[in-house]
């Protein structure tokens, strides 16, 4: 397998962006990413998405989006694993150029989320969780991740202001985040106050509906330092996992089985342990899926992704800092885009380019994104090129 | 790259199959290829499934049948490409066999289309094309069909009665296929006297709409001798194309150029002209369909498609047999199954195990499976291994 870097990124920024449709933002991320990695044509494209059909009548998306891109006929690939739809793009680019047969591939995501009501694009969305046994039965995603909440609390003590704190935490990034959709800072009081979704989360605890479009460039590794002026990023691991999409199949709602064995193949890959990376992008749905996260990923011992937050463990200036883009919470979650903005963060993190929200040390990240509840995951563990 | 090859193949019968869901088809499927690939065990698998969402409320289809195939928690990514998504699930593979990373791959396709009505149904297939200027608008597959069939007739004086040899053609084969969704031949009177669609197309110039799944598993090819037992295929070449996916964009209505330009590829991989093929099975989701594909495969010269089915240049005992399976017209067409299905039957007759239908020359085959109306097209070229 050859080695394989990103030369080029670009997102939109996230939103309710009313006069942008799917095609016009997955185009604008698309050209900022050929255009930061100085490049005309691909080889390739792989298209993160989760469910165009539902949201706006479209599927058929790789083809479509090579065309407006300006690209037709280069193959262009739409792969979804839910909200984990974007990590899996990345994934599927870096077995082509790793493979030999590509050298120019763009791996992108999009939602276009804002263009049904919000009735629909729950529904829409609650197709990610197990229709024969959990959606068709009324429940949603703020009511599996309540469950999942409502376990940690019960197995390990964690307290309600500890996930509230998540969202303190992450809206304190976004603030310092131009592309994010909720720019404004929020207390643990807030969120304890505002109103009920799923007891025990609030509206607070939840990232919102998004439009939005990210992307990423790929390139030998060999090629990348001449193409990208120094400013390219390797991967170092590319790891995905599966577990039942269904919470009532697992041993234990509060374990996130599939991040962990991603976490643990993307390790081995890379030959580090979670104490050589420096930062990580992880999928905050909720307030509670961050804590998990944590303990999934090793970064913190189980059991202990409340006290994490709270003791400013994962804080920007902590000692791991996780979500310094603002994450899913106030950066916003256009699903299929969310894993390739995650890359996208921590490549900016990497260059040093992330202006207030730089963090001191930044010399390797790693992103977590995941589908559904936790049916799959994707990990992804970079490396600035010196 | 590593040389890759197919070590096992499976498929449900396709039709109308109520006692069986999305998953159980799959599973089914699955379990078929891996038993005859003698395997246990998956390193990661693909699955191309078109639009699970607007057929059965379900994404995220990925691990959830990595899960009911017992995978889990093994990598599983589902991709779209309109109705070439199987096809794409094999290039997927493919590259993850190519590149190194994982030896033992299932690439699967599998739709679950009649728990819907018919009108929804075409709703749901309609997404395939372009939703703000076909769709929208109120054009769907037949329409679009029939005016490439009334511009083939136009430019090229092909005749109606050409359209219909093709349905006589590819039943006369799905009637000795135990898999085909419609065993019974028809007759070109059959064909021009039954109901009128799209003018035109009548309801037999159409494929139906099927519930079905197909499966094959993927090794390296040095290993593949052994493990297959004599009876392995090698994927000589894998190419993807893209086009418009609306029609009023393209130069010319009777031209499928990512049909042609994959072709153009996967010859050039192979290192073959198209005489160097014995057969192929390609994507008639309408009789003009094929009339088309034959020509942008370089199968037989341009407009000349018609004339090759009225001269039996394609039947079974041709001199280039042309869906020996029954194709997409007889046999049926699960959209997401199709391009998996396409290549079970060219792999049943490499081996020479197609019994009644078996080619008498049947060394090297080829796949076409298309999205929409040629938005995208997969091309791959299969050898028996000696």
């Amino acid at each position: 397998m050859r080695d394989v870097a990103i030369i080029g990124i670009g997102m939109t920024d996230f939103g309710e962006l009313w006069h942008d449709s799917l095609r016009d933002l997955f185009v604008k991320a698309a050209l900022a990413a050929m255009d930061d990695a100085g490049i005309a044509h691909l080889d390739s494209m792989y298209v993160g998405c989760m469910t165009p059909g539902l949201f706006t009548g479209q599927e058929h998306i790789g083809s479509l989006l090579a065309d407006y891109l300006g690209q037709a006929p280069v193959p262009a690939t739409r792969v979804e694993s839910a909200c984990a739809s974007g990590g899996l793009a990345l994934r599927c680019g870096f077995f082509e150029v790793a493979s030999g047969a590509s050298d120019l591939v763009l791996c992108g995501g999009v939602e276009k989320m804002t263009d049904v009501s919000g009735g629909r694009a729950t529904y829409a969305l609650a197709t990610a969780a197990d229709q024969d046994y959990e959606s068709f039965h009324g429940v949603t995603f703020p009511g599996l991740y309540a469950m999942i909440a409502s376990a940690h609390m019960a197995k390990y003590g964690t307290k309600r202001e500890d996930l509230a704190r998540v969202a303190v935490k992450n809206h304190a990034n976004g603030l310092l985040n131009p592309h994010a959709q909720y720019r404004m800072p929020v207390t643990v009081e807030q969120v304890l106050s505002s109103v009920k979704v799923a007891d025990p989360l609030n509206i607070l605890d939840c990232s919102p509906i998004t439009d939005g479009a990210a992307a990423v460039i790929l390139c030998p590794a060999d090629k990348a330092k001449k193409l990208a002026k120094g400013r390219a990023v390797k991967i170092l691991a590319s790891a995905h996992a599966t577990d039942t999409i269904a919470l009532h199949q697992r041993e234990d709602l509060t374990w996130l089985k599939s991040t962990a064995v991603a976490a643990e193949k993307a390790y081995k890959m890379a030959g580090l342990k979670p104490a050589d990376v420096d930062f990580a992008e992880v999928h905050d749905c909720f307030t509670i899926a961050e804590i998990c996260v944590t303990e999934a990923l090793g970064v913190v011992k189980r059991g202990k992704g409340g006290e994490a937050v709270r003791s400013g463990y994962t804080a920007r200036d902590g000692k791991f800092p996780v979500n310094p883009s603002g994450g899913l919470k106030s950066k916003g979650h256009p699903v299929g885009a969310t894993g390739i903005a995650q890359v996208h963060e921590v490549v900016t993190q990497l260059r040093g380019e992330a202006g207030k929200r730089q963090l001191k040390k930044a010399r390797r990240g790693l992103t977590q994104n995941m589908g559904g509840s936790g049916g799959s995951a994707v990990v992804h563990i970079l490396e600035v090129m010196r």
